[in-house]
C-alpha cells in the first residue's frame, strides 16, 4: 500500500485488500504444512496436516474464482499478521527437544493459522454481502467451514492424547 | 529462544513460553488499543475499544495471577504474530481515506487479534489442565470469555451497519 497515499477510499477497495492480503496467506500456509506434516510425529497430525493441506490449494483456487467474478486482478499483498504466526511456529518448533511435545507446539500453531483465517473469512463474507456479491460470499463461506472444520479436527487431536502424552 | 540450544524439553516448559508470549501480546494490545479509540468514529466502536481497552488491564493482572500460582517469573518473550497482526492493522488503517470504511478495517482488525487470542487461550487452558492446573485454567478461562464476547461485540457493531453505512 502506499505511504504517501490514502489508497482504501470505499469498501470495494477494503474488500479487495483483504481479499488479496489472503490470497498471500493462503498460499503461504501452502508452502509451510510439508514442514509442519515433516515434523509432526503423531500419525493423526500428520494425516490432518496433510488433508488440509490439499484442502487450502482448494482454498486458493475459490479465492481466484471470486478475484475474477469481482473482475479483479488475482494478485497478493504482503500480510505481516500470517508471516508473523508462520515466524512464531517456525521459532517455536524449532526450540522444541522432544516429540510430544513438538506436536503440542504444532497443534498450537496450526490452531492459531486456523483462527486467523477464521476472523479474516467472517469480515470477508460480511463484506461481501454487504456489497451485494452473495456469489463470492458462498464461495468465501465454503473456505470459512474447512478452515472451522480444521480448528475442530486439531482440537478433537489435542484432547484424544497428544497433550496428555506429552505431560 | 536460544537459537543453538533446544530450550523447550517439556509441557511445563511450552506452557510458560505461551504464556510469556501473551503476556507480551496482551500488553501490546493495552498500547495499542488507545490509537484505535482515537480513530473509530462509529461511537459504539469507540466504546466497544474503550471497555475492552480496561478489560484487557485485568486480564494482564490474570496473567500475572498465573504466572505467580507456577511459580514462574512474570516475563514477556517477543509474539511476532502478535507484532505482525498489529503492524497490518496500522498500515491498513493508514491507508485508508473515508471515515466509515476505516471502522470497518478497525473492526476486522480488532477480530483477528481477538481471534488470535481465542486460540492462545483455548490452548493455554487445555495444557494446563493437561499439567493439572485448573486453578491457572479458570484464570485463563475468564480471559477467553472476555476475548469471545469482545468478538462477538464487533461482530453485533459491523452488523448493526458499520459496514452497510461504508458501502
Amino acid at each position: 500500500m502506499g505511504l504517501f497515499t490514502k489508497d482504501i477510499q470505499s469498501m470495494d477497495d477494503l474488500f479487495a485488500h483483504q481479499l488479496q492480503d489472503m490470497y498471500y496467506a493462503e498460499n503461504k500456509i501452502v508452502g509451510s504444512l510439508p514442514d509442519m506434516i515433516e515434523k509432526s510425529t503423531n500419525p493423526d497430525l500428520k494425516t490432518a496436516f496433510e488433508s488440509h493441506l490439499q484442502e487450502t490449494k482448494s482454498q486458493v483456487r475459490r479465492l481466484e474464482q471470486v478475484f475474477q467474478l469481482c473482475g479483479l486482478e488475482t494478485k497478493a499483498v504482503d500480510c505481516p499478521a500470517l508471516d508473523g504466526i508462520i515466524e512464531e511456529a517456525e521459532e517455536v518448533a524449532g526450540d522444541v527437544a522432544e516429540d510430544r511435545v513438538l506436536d503440542a507446539a504444532l497443534i498450537a500453531a496450526g490452531q492459531s493459522v486456523e483462527h486467523y483465517e477464521i476472523a479474516r473469512y467472517g469480515t470477508l463474507i460480511a463484506w461481501a454481502k454487504t456489497l451485494g456479491r452473495n456469489d463470492c460470499a458462498n464461495l468465501l463461506a465454503q473456505n470459512l467451514a474447512e478452515e472451522k472444520a480444521a480448528d475442530q479436527k486439531l482440537t478433537s487431536i489435542a484432547e484424544s492424547g497428544a497433550n496428555r502424552a506429552a505431560a
